[in-house]
């Protein structure tokens, strides 16, 4: 099967998940057993004079894109720039001219994705992803592919490494988000401007991502429910561990009411469940199919080398594809899908943490307006009395209640004159039937 | 993309998990936006009066493998009888009839797998066999697509369920073997001949079909190190668990003094690295690529529904394939390769549980042998002191050994007359820097 025709390569971006790309081509290059065979052709770049850590063949670095768009010789362009501009206009050029692409960007993928899907399908030429999510994890391939005999039911992820890292040190050493944040920026598991991470815009486009091919069921990441991981407290990792679970940033994808519910928010997650037990920047993703049951796959989420080893293995199951002949036409998904169902009708058990005044009758003030709201109480913990301020912390946990009944009880609750805060409200991750 | 050619598919076998093949495929026949589209051509079972679980159209059901065989409509067949023979032939005459097959088989795979894939090879017809290890993780897909730009660098992995099922037990219960095994029997998890697992020949196939495609060495399962669990007690566990450990059947294939080592045995592992928290029949294989470091799949490892999802994935690739009109001749490994490594090489700590006389200058002797042996120890434990029979357990823990250095102490251990029995010698699993 030793097929003497090489494909080649341009890449547009030569950052650290460029330089590992552009290495493991080259290794390649140097490998005569190697099957496909690559060849190098091209990588632009914005800086040509900027030091890179890989060592290029003369004539391969250019500042014009032109040079990997318009080169006959590319068959395949690997598009790790990031960003939506002027990734999106690269990749349409690149697909319309017939080459194949192969990208690691999650954000021109999640808001500009459907439009480069069908562009690829008109054109022929394939539009492959695996990097944009999960790192060096399988995952769209493992939907795509090994799963297509599968109805899936739901998807739940850790897909954020900066903020599974954050989390974690603040479970583990009970430390506040802002000494734990400060302290992954100077590791580098956190960006000087940590909003994308914390406040879980990334972890949106990815669940965007999956849904589209998991469910093929377009959404913007707009129409998704987010909520970062700025308001989980130290206290809330000692309460909930005190309650059996531990906090996770979750997105989730799941088949709710004839639609597809999609919600990226930190969630209770009971401490015995696989994705409980990830820890520091690794991902996981669950996903539940008719057939398979739950699937857990776990792996670095980010990082030059997984991201690489993503890429590669898209790059060369393309160069397979040239050199076979053929085109299976994975990572893609018709545009059948499933209506989105709005936050509102998701039910769930509630973490409710209030700091209220320390006498008789304020639970029964609380527990009347969830009542009212149709909300019944599972167990209260009171917790942490301050004697001098004649307060203390009051810990609901609730049975399953809708979002929108949670929601209006909850602006009630603040309102209260017993309470003085009502400081997190957390849902809870439900897990019924876990092995 | 929507193809309007049918793909015709046959079966090989209608037990549990052939039935819920052709449920899935009976389900995608009625499903008019299916894509691609599938067409149930006939069934080959032994007893055609048996009932099944799966209602067939008229006119599928046969006794006669020409049915599926020699049916010109049939373009892929799945086999899920198992054993070699007559799966053997039937693949191959299949093969020469150019027709493609999916197969769950891992016996035939491991044993005759090189004879079946030159066959694939050479006739151009596609061989799949992804269910054949770990039921519905996409393992095998998983290390011939996409982490084909890796070079793998191991694998270990629980991919037995009935073994894992029993050690889980015996772990959390503190419960004997017997009675254990004797539980899963009536559970369904363990056959009433459990050879075939507890002895380890299931994981034994399943690791000679991973290293194939992992690292492109072909190995017999008799050239395999390959012990099962019967020897372990429920003592191990709770000495292992004093020391930080629990006990798993580990299958291992790592690169080792330039060559593979494949074994196959129990091991004390950890209890923080994600493997020892793999419990009950679920199976967990664990890969380290140099690109993307490690990667941890886990599912169900058997059972109907998860092995037909990836009997199912494989079926739609080759659907996709033949309506693409290529090839990517994925599943499948160049016969280069490394040559396998003697297990005599292999170096590890040892867990070693003697039954000793309880007096002064026990350990002393026993140190002795082990040092002539140039093994160090690196801690003791004496438990269980039987005053009546005047003696103790002995649990000796110790640093890196050669395994053909520990096997000449051990013998020589034995018949020291301060030993009354050298009870169990374990391997420890390294985990040198686990995130």
């Amino acid at each position: 099967m030793h097929n003497p025709a090489t494909v080649g390569v341009g890449l547009l971006g030569l950052g650290v998940v460029g330089s590992a790309v552009a290495e493991s081509i080259l290794r390649r290059e140097r490998d005569p057993g190697s099957s496909p065979r690559l060849s190098f052709r091209g990588a632009v770049v914005r800086d040509a004079s900027r030091p890179r850590s890989v060592t290029l063949p003369g004539g391969i670095l250019s500042t014009d894109p032109g040079s990997v768009l318009d080169n006959p010789d590319v068959q395949v362009v690997v598009e790790v720039m990031g960003g939506v501009n002027p990734a999106f206009d690269y990749i349409s050029t690149a697909l319309r001219a017939g080459k194949h692409v192969v990208t690691a960007n999650k954000e021109v993928l999640a808001k500009r994705g459907d439009e480069l899907l069908s562009l690829s399908m008109e054109t022929g030429s394939h539009l492959y992803y695996e990097a944009s999510v999960g790192g060096g994890i399988p995952i769209l391939n493992t939907l795509a592919d090994d799963l297509a005999g599968n109805e899936i039911r739901s998807i739940r992820a850790i897909i954020n490494g900066t903020t599974n890292y954050i989390l974690s040190k603040m479970g583990s050493e009970g430390a506040d988000f802002n000494d734990v944040l400060a302290e992954a920026q100077q590791l580098g598991y956190a960006e000087a401007d940590p909003t994308a991470d914390v406040d879980a815009f990334d972890a949106t486009y990815k669940i965007s991502i999956l849904a589209r091919l998991a469910f093929r069921t377009s959404s913007s990441p707009d129409s998704i429910y987010r909520e970062g991981i700025r308001q989980v407290a130290a206290k809330d990792f000692s309460y909930a561990r005190e309650l059996g679970y531990t906090i996770k940033l979750l997105a989730v994808a799941r088949r709710s009411n004839g639609g597809l519910l999609l919600r990226v928010h930190p969630a209770l997650v009971p401490v015995d469940v696989p994705i409980a037990k990830v820890n520091g920047p690794m991902n996981m993703v669950e996903v539940e199919g008719d057939l398979v049951g739950p699937l857990w796959l776990q792996g670095a989420g980010a990082g030059a080398k997984p991201t690489a080893s993503a890429v590669m293995g898209d790059v060369l199951r393309v160069a397979r594809e040239i050199s076979g002949g053929g085109r299976s036409a994975t990572q893609q998904s018709s545009p059948a899908g499933l209506s989105l169902t709005p936050m509102s009708e998701h039910s769930c058990e509630f973490y409710m943490r209030l700091t209220a005044a320390d006498r008789p009758g304020v639970l029964a003030k609380v527990a009347g307006v969830l009542g009212d709201a149709d909300i019944s109480i599972r167990s209260v913990l009171q917790m942490d009395v301050d004697e001098k301020a004649g307060t203390a912390d009051l810990v609901i946990m609730t049975h399953p209640a809708r979002e929108a009944n949670m929601q209006q009880a909850a602006a009630r609750i603040r309102n209260l004159d017993v309470v003085v805060a009502l400081d997190n409200l957390i849902r809870v991750e439900g897990y019924p039937s876990v092995p």
